[in-house]
């Protein structure tokens, strides 16, 4: 008994356990999935001359649009309205004040005209004024029973499968895989670990600000009504820096709010992948970029092939787009 | 070949090479040394009521004072200092301005004379203004060969061996380990790998802002003039939830800046682990505590036993406090 033996028999075992699955079975084979593969084999290859140690090998994926559906609005979205349905009747003056008042009309539009500042005035009111450990329940318990307005699939089932695939490949080549969204930190949080088995220390987002206090002996942490930190664009890159304090060597996004993130990543030493997810299947899901509201990809369509970014086709790359539903 | 034999075959090679290396040989059989013990064997052996799963087994370390010496001034103040020095030329009006003018004449009571904001504003002075890339250089540069006004020792030979050991017995039984420090993130990330084997993203500390910039097609983090998080009591349990979203089940400080961080821990549910690294040693360190302007302990020790929080005793728990040099 000795250490090489055991590394033999785990690389075997493991050997044995990839052949078993192949990987990315989701993807056509086409240059995109020839290109992910390579540049795995590449830096996972011990003597390859792009090698990466198993502590360096740091992947970040956005989430929204690019792990799961945002259209025809982003998920949490929908959470912040129905929690202002919810909690209406504490706030008797949102009948009359914007934009709550236009929310339970169940006029988004309006709600939304306001812009950003509208948006933040909203998450605040339904994000805020909790303890963390009751804003994880509020969380839980919505997400387990919301359903996407067109498919009827719970947000959760909204995942896309290639993406599903994608993550348990990098895992399986002993990547640390991140999530790094523009999602809250703690509306992501509660449910990323069972659906795609990220743990919590690997979850970056937005987040609010928090107070620590001792309530009757009890420590708490309060969310507070104000914002802490958007993780967007140019944030995308600090967070990374703040939380990870590594590069990553891979970066996955699919609108333009991904951009410094792509570009971050794949601006470091050695081989690099950025992946761009095109929204191009009106049939499948939905066909939107450089026009859309939600999601909106112009300069990163735009710059990817000089950048040497994949631009990965929903609609050509991609057998299937949502995974299959277990009902019981 | 099959699942269980591999996992018994690893086992059996793990129990081997535990009982090679005996846990905590530093530490004298006494009662601290048998606590920290039985809390790693409750929440590591299955079917223990106390089991946690490895993925919950979280544990926060403070850095100064807990894990390395912070007398007779914390090690981040010292590059401090000497950063002044180091960048004097380039900022004349330092010679007759305040706190500058005394740290260059070497008058460090004087500089610190105004407290908090006379030490945020020399740390904005020596740690703003580069990229993040650079100061990881003049970090990695000056660690490399300061040392210790009194032992001679290099600071990174300040660090405590039997809180290495006590690192790598966590480390051993699967525990993810964190250093949740007052102490600059960036200022502990290019030497805490190789110290304590503690990699980049287990780090936590205090931060200033950063800006993300493109300079001539390169993309660069620019560290900024000013605060952006003070990890220190209060702070401390809000950064374990943003950075790690899990509550650690074991806490390990030296000060009351870590008591909220043993309050927050180990008021989860379930057996949980604070302990308070008590400098009672002053022949050899030195004995410190509620009368201390570096590291002061007084609530800790007032509530430690109360509240069922360890105080070590470097004099009575430890056989030894630093490592054995090693010079080729």
């Amino acid at each position: 008994m000795n250490t090489r033996f055991l590394i033999t028999i785990s690389l075997l075992f493991f050997t044995l356990s990839t052949w078993a699955n192949p990987p990315l079975s989701s993807w056509n084979e086409r240059a995109s999935r020839q290109a992910i593969i390579k540049f795995v084999a590449a830096t996972t290859t011990p003597g390859s001359s792009d090698f990466v140690a198993p502590d360096k090998r740091i992947v970040v994926f956005d989430n929204d649009g690019t792990l799961w559906s945002e259209q025809p609005i982003y998920v949490q979205a929908v959470f912040v309205f129905d929690r202002i349905k919810q909690l209406a009747p504490q706030h008797p003056e949102w009948k009359t004040k914007e934009p709550f008042a236009s929310v339970l009309k169940g006029d988004i539009k309006t709600a939304l005209a306001g812009g950003e500042p509208a948006l933040i005035k909203m998450v605040i009111a339904t994000h805020a004024n909790t303890t963390t450990q009751e804003f994880e329940k509020i969380v839980s318990k919505w997400i387990a029973t919301a359903r996407h307005p067109k498919t009827g699939r719970l947000y959760t089932e909204m995942v896309y499968q290639p993406m599903l695939e994608l993550i348990e490949y990098f895992r399986a080549n002993h990547f640390k895989v991140y999530i790094v969204s523009g999602g809250g930190i703690e509306f992501m949080r509660p449910w990323c670990q069972h659906i795609y088995g990220i743990p919590p220390e690997q979850i970056i987002g937005s987040s609010i600000k928090t107070k620590y206090e001792v309530r009757n002996g009890i420590p708490v942490i309060i969310r507070q009504s104000g914002i802490n930190f958007i993780n967007d664009k140019e944030g995308k890159p600090l967070a990374i820096n703040l939380h990870i304090g590594l590069r990553p060597i891979a970066a996955i996004g699919n609108s333009d709010g991904d951009f410094q993130m792509l570009e971050w990543t794949t601006a470091g030493k050695g081989t690099r992948l950025g992946i761009y997810i095109h929204h191009d299947d009106a049939k499948r899901e939905v066909a939107y970029d450089r026009k859309s509201s939600v999601g909106k990809l112009a300069r990163g369509l735009d710059e990817a092939s000089k950048r040497n970014w994949i631009v990965v086709s929903m609609k050509n790359d991609w057998k299937t787009i949502f995974p299959a539903i277990k009902r019981k």
